[in-house]
């Protein structure tokens, strides 16, 4: 027979517990949220587990916290283990459901950093939230971090509404900018692994 | 502290070893790996797992079988837990990188049952593979299974093709079809569970 890897586990860092140590189990403003998810990019990518992306899903009208999520691609070696993914994933298991958005269910609010890469868009869709805060949107991720986010129609937030997902944007955007420069200032210095999609020449 | 989920697994259904039984570890023919493909694509749904659909992943040159995934959206609870998603993840464990594409490494080719739908097209892109087999692409999985498959731009193949992926289309494409009108039939008949994206309505 094949021998073939049967499963993958995506975990959260270790020093998640001391990020989330003084963090109360309810954060009802939508700014502090954010706050919150662009203090664990920061520590992300300084701890050598991924980029500088982080992600957290909260319940849209109390503020609880669901689940958070950091870009753990070089922790796990799994290339699709983006914040988002995470968080979401682990906001599914919380749960018990693939669906955040099952009958019965809060309405929940998935909080990033930037604008989803176009998988994270994907999996942001499949999800069932009912809601995608971002920190910003626009072409200074990728002109700052070299990151490719792949491409997304022009219409990226009407087919979010379409689809019954309202997008907030601009919540704490330039504090998003202030952890992509300090990321970019260390690959500079060779100090970082960047990960990312092969350019076309290789 | 907050009470989270600290990480999840996805993993193969039990009966991948009934299907991988009697399958050599080297698969020669394009043809012959997308067969595999229909198969673990068609079981997957008849045993509840998610949708129809399965991938593998192989070495280009010589036909090894690095990973198979299929997709456990309802098996894992995990929205996220795509075909495609689970194939490279665990390709990308059985190699011990997030980088299937890494100097020294064969080149890798993912094949699927249908052009990735928008979540999975960005998780080949970051995934390191060099090659993309697909049995076709086109209106019909949609028109056949209702499965959402999001907003993909009519150049989606050059934009893999830019990012250094070949892109094979049409390889065994009736037998697609096939699997997706049984599945729609069982679906009529009220046998089997669809997820999917909500829609703006409800």
């Amino acid at each position: 027979m094949i021998d073939i890897a049967r499963e993958y586990r995506v975990a959260l860092p270790a020093w998640i517990d001391d990020e989330l140590a003084d963090v109360p189990g309810v954060v009802p403003g939508r700014e502090d949220r954010m706050r919150l998810v662009h203090r664990l990019a920061d520590r992300n990518w300084r701890e050598g587990n991924g980029g500088p992306f982080a992600a957290l899903v909260a319940e849209q009208d109390t503020g609880r916290i669901v689940s958070v999520g950091v870009n753990v691609v070089l922790l796990s070696g799994v290339s699709s283990a983006h914040a988002e993914v995470l968080a979401l994933g682990l906001a599914q298991k919380a749960t018990g459901s693939w669906d955040l958005g099952g009958e019965g269910r809060q309405a929940h609010e998935l909080v990033v950093n930037w604008r989803p890469c176009v998988q994270c868009y994907g999996a942001t869709m499949w999800s069932g939230v009912r809601g995608l805060v971002v920190a910003g949107e626009g072409p200074e991720l990728e002109e700052i971090t070299t990151f490719d986010e792949g491409p997304l129609g022009a219409d990226w937030a009407e087919q979010f509404e379409a689809r019954g997902i309202k997008v907030t944007g601009d919540v704490l955007r330039d504090e998003a900018l202030d952890v992509f420069r300090n990321y970019r200032q260390a690959v500079d210095s060779d100090d970082v692994t960047v990960y990312n999609a092969r350019g076309g020449e290789e």
